[in-house]
């Protein structure tokens, strides 16, 4: 029989710990999240691709995602071509692709192209001039809708409005418009560098107060 | 063998969908979120309980956590809690508590506790006045930082800071901050309904570009 110690950690804990540790588990803490390649290019051209675990629902009408950006680490080429164009596409991870997409989060050199140094590959849909990943199973197009500043801590808060959505299997998205992310593959992050596939518990039922809890398909 | 038939969803496709299968559509198209119950309660001590898929990580130093929520849907009652006292709680989902998390979601009179109605357990730490969930397994207590207002489709971006975090099992938080949600049991939703167990994929070693990508763990 395992017995498990709870633990408590106090802000004083939280506030002492060595920075790395740290974040290791403010970025865990918070619970699963999603998972993205970035892909966006320069004026002159150049792609980028960056790894992004920060991308949220905002709102489905208008279809709205955000993203989280902190200008001070990997990601500045990716800002700065947002700003610049006005557009990045969203790819999802699936198990395949895991050890490349971590891979574009290594600082390439500016005229380097993390597609070509991690082994993915461009596309290019007829409507958008971002770069899509042709491995990814959901591609996503955007356009840049706004920028926030937060100052609380100095990141941006990016941001976008739905453009297009390629997905590789049509079956995938439901007549009512779910969306089977285990039949697409995509897969999960916790923290900064763990990745996971997983299981459905089910589909449950909109809620009432006079019913209980039921499940309406897996 | 499996044929994947690939689909493109254009803008006017988008627009143009019912608005209750465009709910569906782009809130599953971001792909996994987190699963977090969050805890309030008013100045007279009435608590209170509502499901989000909206929390995410915004810095570690310090520790911030961000919540998107819709004034005009279901947790009204929730933000206006945490406007008044200034503090919450979130509280992981494991999949015990799954029917009892999507239940809270219904929409119970004014004078009803979610935590009554749903069967769930408030549960008060030494050091924070909002209501913990007693079954969860992850509990952060959170103060209030700042509350953006997103004018671009009048949601509320909910910042606070991260003031205790328990988790039930110590083992769980690795030597190196690393947080085992797996060992934790934290589930993952997806869309508006589905929840999920993950399995993990492996942790891969910071990426530099002069090495190939690798695991250090499972």
């Amino acid at each position: 029989m395992t017995v498990h110690q709870p633990t408590i950690l106090s802000l004083s804990d939280i506030e002492t710990m060595e920075s790395r540790v740290r974040a290791n588990l403010i970025n865990g803490i918070s619970g699963f999240k999603s998972a993205n390649l970035v892909g966006t290019q320069n004026p002159q051209g150049q792609h980028n691709l960056a790894i992004v675990n920060s991308v949220f629902h905002l709102g489905a009408h208008p279809p709205l995602l955000g993203m989280i950006i902190r200008p001070h680490t990997v990601p500045r080429d990716t800002l700065e071509n947002i700003i610049q164009t006005g557009v990045y596409t969203l790819n999802h991870i699936h198990p395949d692709i895991v050890p490349q997409a971590h891979q574009t989060s290594a600082r390439y050199a500016a005229q380097q192209s993390e597609f070509s140094e991690t082994g993915l590959t461009p596309f290019y849909s007829a409507s958008m001039s971002a770069p899509y990943v042709a491995q990814s199973h959901v591609k996503i197009g955007m356009k840049l809708e706004e920028i926030q500043h937060l100052a609380v801590n100095g990141t941006e808060l990016v941001i976008g409005r739905i453009q297009e959505i390629i997905v590789n299997d049509s079956k995938a998205i439901h007549q009512d418009g779910f969306v089977d992310l285990e039949a697409l593959q995509s897969v999960a992050i916790s923290g900064l560098d763990r990745y996971h596939s997983t299981q459905s518990l089910g589909r449950f039922a909109y809620a009432k107060p006079e019913t209980k809890p039921h499940k309406i398909s897996q």
